[in-house]
């Protein structure tokens, strides 16, 4: 046969598709860095049963609300919280202003590096730390000094900036989720104005969908010019059972799919375990020393200080059908980075 | 020529064509019940400019943000407000339970159809309807008893359901935002607990697109079984200065377009007028007594006590190119019904 015959042309154009059906299979795999395992497969089997028209448990695209947490569960929270280190950087910046900080605490621990001393400080000296970096400015301020300080610090053990400290397993079952309709919120136990300027980008979540903690903001007018200053005030704690509060006030459906990683998380699981039909509910379990961080106190891992997943929560999750979602098991790469 | 002639074949088909083309066009006119004035042509201008990649204020889809107040707005508020039309019928309803309320005020108002006394509880009185009408109960229960009320009830003047209530013209407009790919919110003083079982079906917008005034809920277990309870506590008053407190809070934008009818969405639309690029902000004024009510107190029209629209917010207006819609000579029709 000749190149310019029919029948090798249809063969070769057949070849064709195939390859190109292969590679945009490959390049559209779902959940790549999961890997085979009963959590991936109970992922995969909820949405089927959910988006399948013919089955009893199916949903419409509207209600099909998924809620995640944020640290430890979408983005690392070791070896602390992220907006507590966007404190910390942010109280040592405005220090000179403050020279009586340098003996009154919880501010002198910040400035000495002393940890153990701003841990013995407790909620009330880390409030004090976020009320003094985070008040007392616009919201157009605090957004710019937010995404000012998310491009230039540095994660101390992977030397990476924040947002490349999600968790790549996370960011596919996102778009997993919405390639299937759902509409993705985030409700974390941080700051929502610490959250909006980088979750559009690193997420694919807008604003709109991202409920977390927030202070009071007051509407001015200033040289004509209207703004709303932050106030240091508390207004909500999205937190334990302030998540259920908050997915009603902010989003005013109950999800039908839910994901945590600690203690903070179990009452948004049981709101959203407590609906009729198919549900989803599942926590990420940090037993991965190795490639990220491993903590408990559940299952003997160590009792940290942030994230604490405590056997009681393990033990609910077990009684209740809730997945937990094994970190060293379940996950192919931990970081975007590590999947490239 | 035959009837199978192909010239035939092919003049018919255009015809057929440009039949199809015609009546698909007329049903989807946009602005359909507007009147063909400098204000249909306003609003359809900013959307030309900001949908235009080619124009200098276009605006990417994400950030198309139109926030609408709700009553006096989109829907009807006279001859009172729809919620407190509800807050009465529920203390009707929950009277037997309490004879101490024969001869307690606002209650015996309310129990007596005496509006003079009522409205003399001023405020005060007022909050201690909706608290005693609105709180005590989960968030499921009232979500059932305020879908069966505006179900049954109807409107004193119009006898239709309060729901038939809306203004046509507006839902045009939420519908040609949304078609040129608008996210459209309500931001009101009303309870967002009241709205969102009807915002769906009525306005095309899901209720995490709704920000409201609320109460405080609580988190409780009861029997295993969790549950939201409403407190009777303000939580947040989605008015005046608190609507873009509510609009920062909830939506985490600003918007580039936003509507109201009262002295309450005044700081919605200097906030919304106060971002940068194209801007378009709309005030909907009660001019028309004869197809719905007319009142003011700006142009000399009666001042009643819902949807209070001042003088002086008529001169905000003008001086800042917001837009009065006259409901008199910019609507063809005011309600559904009317429009069919």
């Amino acid at each position: 046969m000749t190149p310019t015959s029919p029948k090798l042309c249809f063969i070769h154009a057949i070849a064709i598709v195939l390859a190109l059906a292969s590679s945009s299979l490959h390049a559209d795999e779902p959940l790549a860095s999961w890997n085979d395992t009963a959590t991936k497969q109970a992922i995969v089997e909820f949405v089927e049963r959910v988006t399948n028209n013919d089955l009893p448990d199916y949903v419409a695209p509207e209600d099909r609300i998924a809620t995640f947490d944020n640290d430890g569960t979408l983005w690392g929270e070791h070896p602390m919280y992220t907006q507590l280190a966007f404190a910390i950087d942010r109280v040592k910046a405005l220090a000179p202003q403050h020279p009586e900080w340098k003996t009154k605490q919880p501010f002198k621990a910040v400035l000495e590096n002393d940890l153990p001393a701003l841990a013995a400080s407790g909620e009330k000296g880390l409030l004090e730390l976020v009320m003094v970096s985070h008040a007392g400015i616009s919201t157009a301020e605090f957004e710019a000094i937010v995404k000012d300080w998310l491009e230039t610090a540095r994660h101390p053990r992977f030397k990476k900036r924040y947002t490349e400290m999600t968790f790549q397993p996370m960011l596919e079952l996102l778009a997993y989720l919405r390639a299937n309709d759902f509409k993705t919120f985030i409700v974390s136990g941080g700051g929502v104005e610490f959250m909006r300027p980088m979750t559009q980008a690193v997420y694919g979540i807008p604003p709109e969908q991202v409920v977390g903690s927030s202070i009071k903001t007051q509407y001015e007018v200033k040289d004509g010019k209207p703004m709303l200053m932050r106030l240091a005030e508390i207004d909500f704690i999205d937190d334990k059972t302030g998540k259920p509060v908050g997915i009603n006030k902010f989003i005013g459906k109950r999800p039908i799919a839910s994901f945590g990683n600690s203690a903070g998380d179990r009452e948004m699981l049981q709101w959203t375990g407590a609906g009729d039909g198919a549900r989803l509910m599942m926590l990420v379990f940090h037993d991965d020393a190795e490639r990220e961080y491993a903590y408990g106190p559940a299952d003997g891992l160590p009792d940290t200080k942030f994230g604490t997943f405590p056997q009681s929560l393990m033990d609910e999750a077990n009684e209740k059908g809730w997945h937990v979602i094994s970190m060293k098991n379940d996950w192919k790469s931990i970081h975007p980075a590590d999947a490239e």
